[in-house]
């Protein structure tokens, strides 16, 4: 999506030199917009431990770019199996519980394993990165298809006026490597010139969505107002919300969601006002082990995320203490909405409802498109 | 209640100077602990405007008291009913919507004109103040007494163990004189040794919670966690809440309860779970006129609010901003929650049920108990 009207992924190769790869910096964001170069294994670890770079599809892609730079480190095929092991574990350490770094490491190392010379291992290692970008860009492309017609068909009854969308948390376009997966049938519709208008929950104790979200619709154009995380239930009730989109972080395959603290509230209060509630994920989010989402365990955060928050303080970034200093905080980081309170699940393949039944008819063979994502 | 040991009210008459009311400056809590001198018209006027008291009750006390200040700052007779007029104006015109502003102010004046004499007057006017303030403590003692069967209920059910009530915002005893409303049944469960924990929601944007809830329970000596506002809804899916009680800024007749944003989404989780969900109020904030919660206006502030916030930054109280440049926010300020959704309500007459039935039932007459609150 774009950017001050450029056009940007949220991690490439450097156009001039391949041994480079390129982020955003996500840390400073919205404040500040720095670009950052990763040249070896520490730089992709560093940048994924410290969350230069977030979102479950771009750490697995930023992991994968690390695996081509762990080729690079080494010129002989004597020990690389050792230096590539390393690195593999090195990158893993990182952030333990994501999916996709996993996956992401494991494509990797069977590829590179499978080229016999240094510079073929060093050709695959880039190409491998390269696919598992594009596949992953294609996935939130065909999401955004899919959800498209949703807010087409509220936009035709509204004769054109904006359609309101509430979104909570960043499932946006730099949580993957473009367009998102919340966020894409928004980018669909806007770039197809429907008029949109996107509340954004600011989503906290993190604010990803007053951070990262409200700044990526900014910056490719789409009309949206930050709201705090109180607020929706309010719009639901008097007509100012047409339709919710969230992500989700990990799906059941009879129709749980699991997402962001707070998402489960909003889908309440969609439910009591008769506003349609969508989750967009890639089926490699469908959990098809997992029949209870009251099962999925709920990561509990560093409680300084709920007592001190980061922002602009005149030119510098700042954390400021919000709370007492005796006052303890508990900081969930996810909450479960059951199957009952989602209108439906959009994916690359489709919309299907959001049971075992609308899963499975998408998804016959519990077959994953890619399982990166 | 106690701040560090020693019990206090929210405001009181300088004990050694008649002539000098003290309060609490809420501007700097929790981070500091600031007893200020009011002495004059314009001090208390000031004090309403820029918030260093806050909550109806508390308002009303502090113009009350700036009346009695209008007397004194007059020497004669001569011009004194300009004078007083003058006082009362500019203390409207500090918060022209508060209610019991309103009130209060009537009710000073009213007195003092009664007093024939200037000693009568300045006498008289302190008099009325003291009384104002002690009524409002009473009120509050009362929807203590009345709430702490419910607590001592829940307690007895799990044999002692930890109530765990979740409040949202600052319906607390700096709001009012003591005691406050919601958290007055709180309060008089632990100072009866009934074992109480709370979570304390940090209401954004203004984080009432996070500041003053978390402080003066702190201070009283009261477990409680603070929570961001999208955690409630997990803790009451896991069994985490045994019991939800909230202040409210209007109710109607018919029991619909206006209080701070995001009230409405905790009462629909609290529904959803089977979690009893509370509204504590001083009857003086039933409107008798309104009988669709929905027709109450809410007030919208400030962005800023939404897009800054205020916390300690090494040793000094800053703002630091949130959001990007270009993003705009709203901000509503107040919530419906439908009565439906209310399990009871806990006045200084008792509890009803929210309806209008049952709220006419403890006010067949529609009488006010006293009108300031």
């Amino acid at each position: 999506m774009k950017i001050n009207g450029k056009a940007y992924h949220s991690i490439w190769l450097h156009p001039e030199n391949k041994q480079i790869v390129q982020i955003i910096d996500q840390r400073f964001l919205p404040h500040q917009f720095i670009i950052k170069d990763l040249k070896s294994v520490a730089d992709a670890a560093f940048a994924i431990k410290e969350m230069l770079v977030r979102g479950a599809p771009l750490i697995g892609a930023t992991a994968a770019y690390g695996m081509y730079f762990a080729t690079l480190e080494i010129d002989s095929l004597e020990g690389i199996d050792t230096h590539l092991k390393n690195a593999a574990q090195q990158l893993l350490a990182t952030r333990p519980t994501a999916i996709n770094l996993q996956w992401a490491l494991k494509r990797q190392s069977q590829a590179i394993a499978n080229s016999a010379t240094l510079e073929g291992k060093r050709a695959t290692a880039l190409q491998t990165a390269q696919d598992i970008c594009s596949e992953d860009v294609e996935i939130c492309r065909q999401i955004g298809l899919h959800g498209l017609p949703l807010i087409e068909a509220i936009s035709k009854q509204k004769k054109g006026a904006a359609v309101n969308i509430l979104t909570h948390c960043n499932a946006g376009w730099i949580a993957t490597v473009d367009w998102g997966t919340a966020t894409s049938p928004i980018y669909q519709a806007h770039n197809k010139g429907i008029e949109v208008h996107v509340w954004v929950d600011e989503t906290r104790p993190r604010n990803q969505g007053a951070r990262l979200t409200a700044w990526e619709l900014g910056e490719h154009g789409i009309p949206h107002t930050v709201i705090v995380d109180n607020v929706g239930g309010h719009l639901m009730q008097h007509g100012m919300v047409d339709l919710c989109i969230v992500g989700t972080d990990r799906t059941t395959y009879t129709g749980d969601v699991a997402n962001k603290i707070g998402t489960y509230l909003k889908a309440l209060a969609a439910k009591d006002n008769a506003v349609p509630f969508y989750v967009a994920l890639p089926s490699t989010t469908i959990d098809w082990e997992i029949q209870d989402g009251f099962t999925i365990p709920i990561e509990q955060r560093n409680s300084q995320e709920v007592t001190h928050i980061q922002g602009l303080h005149q030119t510098e970034i700042a954390q400021v203490q919000l709370t007492p200093n005796n006052s303890p905080a508990a900081n969930y980081a996810f909450d479960v909405t059951p199957a009952r309170l989602v209108t439906a699940l959009i994916t690359e393949r489709g919309i299907c409802e959001a049971s075992e039944a609308g899963i499975a008819k998408l998804f016959p063979q519990k077959q994953l498109t890619s399982p990166q994502i």
